[in-house]
């Protein structure tokens, strides 16, 4: 498949980002048709991806294109030309969720099986699984990542820093895990010589033999295994909460439930039946009755019992209250409403709790709405050091000053999914035997001994993507002329079949004069680290689960937030594309808009991707999009230096007015311009119209707030509805649409 | 100076070890008589150093020879064998309590005076000056420094392991440093193209010129210049005070008064007067009148208003009771007498207190005798980073394990005074205007700012002995097949000045095959805790203050106690010199020797140090002593093997049962021997009488324990009385008399 030339997919997702998409497309689209570009809407939020897994379900209106399925044929397309906006990673209560609310709204999609005792359920179960988690990105990613912080951002962070809490000495804050029995410490690999099947199979205590799974492996691809101990997990969880509560410090749970959505619901699962101990040793039987599942939180707990007598409720609830006296205080995702970090597995995600705890100066929240100092419990070790890593340099130097560090931009490993650790399609939680992975022709390449309840996973790094990856690296150190790193740890043994790979295909390319080294990861954060303090720069070259964590970590020390990142995905095909940043806290967003109707909600990654997504259209022919695409990065520069972004406090600027403001200084750039003077003509009246109603829109966009904005949904709102939200400024609309 | 061959000088020094010599060395000359060795005793105590330095004030008999002159001569000669014991380094309370002791003995040598107004008083505190601080061991380290755990040590250690507290991630134990206006960041340093003579001058404001020293450099040689700003210094201890009260830490302050000799009795006075600021803003005029010296500790405080009316002096003790009201918590020195961190200078010396403070999970005593957690003050920022280095580690991956960790040794740059940061020759606290080193042309070769009251102080480091460590270095690492690391900060003006001539000489050997690397103090202390956590052995190759701390460091988290290191000085001229282990807690011991006459020094340095000389002595021609050497290290291991260290317990082993048992067993194994059968049959009686009274010794050595023991004398003890201490079991008298 090939499209046409000039067409810039824009992904419709989830929360704020989509409601942002209502009110910025059409200034978008007011530029764009002006240079024969269509800017072409396609869905993949977590309802649209439910919708169109059904489409028997439902009627012929009702029924929605698979958009994800439809974007991931166009990666191969030399000319694909994505932009993609945040979108959730549905943790199983999620999916329930936007499930309820379909039905609600008179789809007839089915309910989630969480036991499927019928072909059909599986059916449903299969299907669904495919929504759950970090499900678009592996479809989509088909390039390496290629994450940094853009100049004008850079400098506006250096301009007007954000806030960092203070660093004491005495901090008591830091990172618990495992030191032993996790992934890390059972880690194998292998490299394929050459391409072959492989089956991965149990054998029972008995000696019976079950495959798995079987994978076509091919040449130079590097398949891992590891296995997670149940009985060394939960000892670890008992310890972590005994050391906590005689220390005096916060217990908090960092995983990434949502990515990582087969093993780390487990994991989550285990720290809230070892928290609650008593709880599920008393009503266990009762619990598996209601169809309690611990791997969804204690909320889970709550949600089952709702329907018990009050009786019985209050004494369940009442043996949950117990169980807090001897366990240390919990940190709280929400005090105000007493959610605390076990409540939910999705609420806390590592990647950004952890940046978000030491921009905060080590500290989270406790239930009465205080900061403490916390043990941040990430029970796998092998990235979890990091994190000690950058918590001991901070107690040791006092936090970050944002105006004076440098910067540690990122070159992930991501393509065909390498290192796709949240692969839930070969992790399994175990029965006592062997997992072992053998060849065809009956070799056994790699074997662990597993008890009840392990975790134990594969992994696959391709090898196209590795070479990808190691240019990628070269090159963004020769145009940015500056040093990169590879963390890799020899001690790991997937990074040594790696490091082998790395240490080859550097010699493809000339790295004269170049600065390339391959450090462990705790020494490649603490080289990056002593050299952002003092204002210089290091690319960080990672893998795929730390290109994940560190594209988080670095910009929220050095940009207050992740979302202000431009993230270039170059596809191996050609094609490119552009994300932006990411959604974390975009649930607290909508709520913000269903309240008080303000939307807090950043663009300027969309407006960062946007350029560089129309710099390639100009690149690939377009003259006028390389026009729009240097006239949006010099509106993005007014931007930030007049401070039009948006605030976070209801009445002031928010979203809609930040994309007016963009509209604007990008239409006066557009009708200043000299490269172009027939374009410069066309954007003459609008750049006028703009200019001289800026105070009366901004009024208009300021009055509608304050009051309860309806949106008629959450993962599946109503357009029309959303549009009146987020476009209530006639005096803007009715200049766009001249 | 030739001296004849087979002398060994046995260094008669102070305290603990000096009452461990008055037993040990019988029963070292039943042995060494029979190989024509001699072992004489040369006299550098503190009290022999005040003594010969007033002869004309004493009688014919009371005179003493001149032991420490008589030292520093023969180490210029190549035969010169030298076995070197722990002696004070004194702090002027120590002097004083010196003089006042000698006085009493009826010695008519002078009072120190603090503030001499007449010429004589100026003589005598020169005189005094060159006994005070770290006066030995410059004039006989006339070689660099080789310090390692000798194998049978390491092997006990990791049998029978030290206590090590436990450290909790939780820790709110760290070392707190100036970040601006100290020496190190302040530090200038030159090296001179060729010899020549410099002038270290001060200019006033009024541009008048005062040469405050002249000095003659060699070619090649390294002059550092550095200020400490008093101001930065008494802010940097405010704000620390406040942050530890904030945080709820104790307090403690860490430096070297005795080594540092001018610049850190200052330090320790600014300490001082920050925390009881308004006892001395309230009492200032007084205090001078009475002639408190802050320098001195809040104990001169105490000593001074004790001749006050007792209103008067009540008075002063609420105001100085006051001062804790708002100050954090004071580490103790001695708890149950109240005797506060900055109590007196001499008291915490910062390369044992450190250590002893990591080992014991990073904490320190409070006035209750509980432990708690501390801020760890060392205002000067160049050494202290490896101190906070460390305790992030130990709070990262728990207290190291001696039974499975490796050892870091030492190759350290001593000889010729290089480096000798104590240097108080060069040390001044200064008036406003410019502190600066003129060559004589009157080039201005380094100069400072300076306000009244900053620390201003040169340096000195030759070329030789650059030169001659390196080339030891290299020897270790390719002898022991250990990588070396220089801890050289190329931040650091000095370290780039050294980094040169490293690179240089390291050129000069054959380092085919050795790993050697140049690294920051912090790369290189993590580096080495890396892999001795990993059980794997690193040579730190450092300059003199790192080779004083680490020497210190180290082998009390290996080894429990610095004092069972083997130290070599192999001098630059040919000779040796064997220094036995530190003696820190060495006060401690004679209190209880005196209370209840049991002495716990462990003499394991002596014992490894007289093989080491020995062993020198047979390279030298004499076989016998060759079989003296190697029965001795036998006889040693056997003592670690059997556990006949002094026990810490009254009643137990101590010093003297050890040194039994050391006897017993080395007869055994020279009358075992069959290299020299002669020596063996002189040998059999001895090796019978000892092990058939054994246990009769063994009773004999504890019947006299549990009662006071007068010593007549603390720094000039009676040496008849002290024999008869400890010397109590006859039947061991009469064996070696035999």
């Amino acid at each position: 498949m090939t499209t046409t030339n000039q067409t810039i997919y824009w992904t419709l997702t989830d929360e704020a980002p989509s409601l942002a998409t209502c009110s910025l497309l059409p200034i978008v689209r007011a530029f764009t048709s002006k240079a024969e570009i269509d800017v072409k809407i396609s869905d993949i939020s977590l309802a649209g991806r439910v919708l169109s897994a059904f489409p028997e379900k439902l009627s012929e209106e009702q029924r929605v294109e698979d958009g994800l399925k439809f974007l991931g044929e166009l990666t191969q397309d030399p000319n694909a030309n994505i932009i993609k906006l945040p979108n959730i990673s549905a943790s199983i209560p999620q999916l329930k969720a936007c499930i309820a609310e379909l039905q609600t709204q008179g789809y007839d999609v089915p309910d989630y099986p969480e036991d499927p005792q019928t072909d059909t359920d599986a059916d449903v179960q299969t299907r669904y699984s495919k929504i759950l988690g970090s499900a678009v990105n592996p479809v989509l990613r088909e390039g390496n990542s290629d994450r940094r912080a853009p100049g004008a951002v850079k400098a506006y962070a250096k301009k007007f820093p954000h806030s960092m809490g203070k660093w004491s000495k005495a901090s008591q804050t830091h990172a618990d895990y495992m030191r032993g029995g996790d992934f890390f410490s059972s880690e194998q690999s292998i490299t394929m010589a050459e391409a072959g099947d492989v089956r991965i199979e149990f054998v029972d205590q008995a000696g019976n033999v079950e495959v798995k799974k079987e994978l076509s492996l091919e040449k130079g691809e590097i398949l891992d295994s590891m296995r997670m101990s149940c009985a060394a997990l939960r000892e670890f969880f008992e310890e972590s909460l005994q050391d906590a509560k005689e220390t005096g410090v916060m217990w908090s749970l960092h995983v990434k439930a949502t990515m990582m959505k087969v093993s780390h619901p487990i994991v989550f699962g285990h720290a809230v039946t070892v928290f609650y101990k008593e709880l599920f040793e008393q009503y266990g039987d009762l619990f598996e009755e209601l169809g309690v599942n611990p791997n969804n939180g204690i909320g889970s707990v709550y949600d089952k019992i709702a329907t018990l007598p009050t009786s019985k409720r209050e004494e369940i609830e009442e043996a949950i209250h117990k169980c807090y006296e001897h366990r240390p205080k919990l940190a709280m995702v929400d005090s105000s409403k007493g959610i605390t970090n076990l409540h939910v597995p999705s609420d806390v995600i590592v990647d950004a709790s952890m940046p978000a705890m030491i921009r905060n100066g080590g500290k989270m929240w406790d239930a009465n709405g205080q900061t403490a100092d916390t043990k941040a419990v990430m029970p796998e070790s092998t990235y979890a050091r990091i994190y000690q890593e950058m918590i001991n340099y901070c107690k040791t130097n006092g936090a970050f000053d944002p105006t004076t560090i440098g910067t540690v931009p990122n070159v992930g490993l991501m393509a065909k999914k390498a290192e796709e650790y949240g692969s839930h399609d070969k992790t399994y939680e175990t029965q006592p035997g062997t997992m072992r992975v053998v060849a065809a022709d009956g070799t056994v390449l790699m074997q662990h001994e597993v008890e009840k309840g392990d975790i134990w996973r594969a992994c696959q790094t391709k090898d196209e993507p590795v070479r990808d990856w190691v240019k990628l690296a070269v090159t963004r150190a020769r145009n940015s002329d500056t040093p990169a790193v590879f963390w890799l740890d020899y001690k790991r043994a997937h990074d040594a079949e790696l490091i082998k790979k790395v240490e080859t295909y550097l010699q493809d390319h000339d790295t004269d004069g170049l600065e390339i080294y391959i450090k462990t990861y705790n020494q490649a954060i603490r080289f990056s680290m002593d050299r952002m303090f003092r204002g210089k720069d290091t690319i960080s070259v990672t893998g795929n689960v730390l290109r994940d964590y560190l594209t988080d970590l670095f910009p929220i020390i050095e940009l207050g937030t992740s979302a202000k990142m431009l993230s270039i995905v170059p596809m191996l095909k050609g094609g490119g594309m552009y994300e932006t940043g990411a959604g974390g806290s975009a649930p607290k967003h909508v709520q913000q808009v269903e309240e008080e109707n303000h939307l807090r909600w950043d663009s300027l990654g969309e407006f960062l991707a946007l350029a560089v997504s129309l710099e390639d259209l100009g690149l690939k022919g377009n003259k006028r999009a390389a026009v729009l695409a240097k006239t949006l990065d010099a509106a993005t520069g007014k931007l930030l230096e007049n401070n039009k972004s948006p605030s976070r406090k209801t009445g002031e600027l928010d979203n809609r007015g930040s994309h007016f403001y963009l509209g604007m200084y990008w239409a006066q750039e557009v009708a200043n311009q000299t490269e172009d003077a027939e374009l410069a003509a066309e954007f003459k009246q609008l750049a006028e119209d703009l200019t001289s109603q800026e105070s009366k829109i901004v009024a208009e966009l300021a009055e509608c707030q304050g009051t309860p904005a309806a949106l008629d949904g959450y993962y599946h709102a109503n357009r029309e509805t959303v549009k009146k939200v987020m476009r209530p400024s006639a005096s803007l609309n009715s200049a766009l649409a001249k």
